[in-house]
């Protein structure tokens, strides 16, 4: 049985304004910006955004990928991939914080392209978020990191 | 400036249907089922959920908190914590996959309570996500993971 509602509202509470596939400067709106305090204590965050230029309804119906990028990859369920083509076009990215500067991250190892909307930032809790345990298939070693 | 879209829609992909602190019945609903496909390659996944209960306009303006099961916690900007009070109510929590039952998902770990929406699943990419250089302030290891 389906629950009742089925959906949810994301507001934009940024934007990724440049990245050269290495630094990248995070502009969060005025209206957010005191959501950052102390943010410099972490030395790494955890940065969800929109594949604004995947939020289409065709994009959206894809249940499985080939992930090119990686070579030897097979077909797999999309929610075994990180692809940018997916029910809900959310994007997740561990990066380093270098710096705030006011309203605006400059952060390390960003995939996300320029324009891209933000719409959470989490602190990375290495109690939480870093498993040395972790498996995947080999596949995901190469190509670019996700 | 603020870019001229200011939100974007998630769909609802399944379900938390029970938890009991330790493991979770995670089902997803048929429409979305074939992207599960191949998922037991990974061991641990990144659940991300719909804060349901606090999807309100009071909870959504949340911008600074007092992480109150973290003894010795600051007052900190809300993008510094995984309070579920903010912006935009997504959850997110790194799982290890027990097993598939078809569409639904067991897994272990997950802070989500019962009822809640899920809106992606992503696998959890040692390569990507699991940093050893990270570092956190002291009050994050008090209290429970996130």
């Amino acid at each position: 049985m389906r629950d009742s509602v089925e959906s949810g509202v994301v507001k934009f509470i940024g934007i990724v304004r440049t990245s050269n596939g290495k630094e990248s400067r995070v502009e969060i709106y005025s209206s957010f910006c005191d959501g950052l305090m102390g943010l410099e204590a972490f030395s790494h965050l955890i940065i969800l955004y929109w594949f604004h230029e995947r939020d289409t309804e065709e994009c959206r119906r894809t249940l499985r990928v080939v992930p090119r990028k990686h070579e030897g990859a097979p077909e797999i369920g999309v929610f075994g991939s990180r692809s940018p083509s997916r029910p809900n076009p959310i994007g997740l990215c561990v990066v380093r914080l270098l710096r705030r500067e006011g309203c605006t991250l400059m952060v390390e190892g960003l995939d996300a392209i320029e324009g891209s909307p933000i719409i959470d930032i989490k602190p990375y809790l290495p109690r939480a978020d870093l498993v040395p345990s972790a498996k995947a298939p080999e596949w995901t070693l190469h190509g670019p990191p996700t």
